[in-house]
């Protein structure tokens, strides 16, 4: 059995900021006590200083945690934002002229930088987090909600408090399924095998899927042979991106909801 | 005079992560010397970390410093990687069944969150970096380069070494023109205002763009009354989104390229 460690190495690091990426977790329960003013500012302030300058996002805040997933005192919803560059551009007498797709293709990299920066900084002062993919598949009612203008698409959640639990950081894959130098490598049946165990041994070592009670159920009428001692990573991520029928139509109209067309040029 | 300057509780902070995105800066000039290969993989690995655990992404990597830009000595370029996560599902005995655009709407996060790991990670140990652009537009190349299969799309490159300058961070929006609680608000022409001088005084009291020589030209017969000594930000973003041209066709092609369809449903 593959057992799932850090070298030594890794985690004993002294550097401060390396530490608290190894030691990221995501966190589902949350004290009520929220985090202040400050530290709101604080944690939005680094997401700023990420690299990437054309500061294509906004952050929106919710303090309504009765309203919020895991009932986190604290809600981010970090948008791609066009809308202020074309404000600022239209007071200087510009017009964007780039298409919807290559601005979401820099926008998303802005928002995201961002707020993978927030997460980070919200670690290092003992706060945790967990991002909620749904927001791009919600984008209408997130609009509704924060009343966003046209140009505006959220494009993920970070629900963040003070932690509850104290869970170890999960199972990535092996560094050599991951960095590849000078060509990508034929992927093996033993280079997978290998990412697949890691994986696998890993999850059920933390008993992760039992205690979450996260087991995705087989659609139809297919006979579920897992339980709890075999289900793990490589099967919920099957079951997930194997099932889990999304249309393309289905972003295609939340974007078009936000004001974003990527289907047609319609500048052509 | 809006003078750039962050308060002393940002930058005086004994937060080392804090500090360490504070004080972020790309770096366009390098040392020789570069960095280890322990070095490298606690970068790697630090990304690796991050948050979003469909791990949908691979890293290249390149030492060859003559051929990157800033001959920075090495060169990462971060991927969206749906090919691994289909290998895994088919010997599972799973397909996949979602459509393009929300995997790569998933995919580009999972990349992006670790890409900026990567950054932040370098930072702490000394090793600076800067992300460059235009992979999605030299996709093709990348994938010729690297011999990439089908289902592999480069979306930034990092290059990255030990700084032989020490230049200062740079100008960003005022929090408020950021963060927005429970309502986004009526963008007013004193909000922007100030946004855009924050960034444009900001600029020029570090003399950015006279320093790399950075202008970009007006097309056509435009008579250009910007001097270094006024040219800055937004004149700078305005030009750049407001005059390249770029239709829809041009990314579109690229993600065909690389085995992407997000034209046409082609499960329906």
């Amino acid at each position: 059995m593959y057992v799932f460690t850090y070298k030594k190495s890794d985690i004993m690091s002294e550097n401060h900021v390396i530490h608290t990426m190894l030691n990221h977790k995501s966190v589902r329960k949350y004290k009520n006590e929220p985090p202040t003013q400050e530290e709101i500012e604080q944690i939005v302030r680094a997401g700023q200083q990420a690299p990437f300058v054309s500061q294509l996002y906004s952050v929106l805040l919710s303090r309504n945690r009765e309203k919020h997933p895991f009932k986190a005192p604290l809600m981010f919803t970090i948008c791609v934002d066009i809308q202020k560059m074309e404000k600022i551009m239209d007071k200087k007498g510009w017009k964007m002229v780039t298409n919807d797709l290559s601005l979401l293709l820099f926008g998303i990299q802005d928002a995201a930088y961002m707020a993978q920066n927030m997460v980070t900084a919200g670690e290092s002062m003992g706060i945790g987090s967990v991002f909620l993919g749904r927001a791009i598949y919600i984008a209408e009612s997130i609009k509704k909600e924060y009343q966003l203008p046209d140009r505006v698409f959220p494009l993920v959640q970070l629900a963040m408090g003070y932690p509850d639990e104290d869970e170890p950081p999960r199972p990535r894959y092996p560094l050599d399924f991951v960095l590849f130098e000078n060509k990508y490598p034929e992927l093996t049946d033993d280079l997978i095998d290998k990412a697949v165990s890691m994986m696998d041994e890993g999850y059920l070592q933390q008993d992760y899927y039992r205690k979450l009670n996260a087991k995705i159920k087989l659609s139809g009428d297919k006979e579920d042979r897992f339980t709890y001692d075999d289900y793990s990573w490589t099967e919920h991520i099957s079951r997930k991106w194997g099932q889990w029928y999304d249309s393309i139509e289905t972003p295609l109209k939340q974007l078009e909801t936000c004001g974003f067309h990527i289907v047609t040029d319609e500048e052509d």
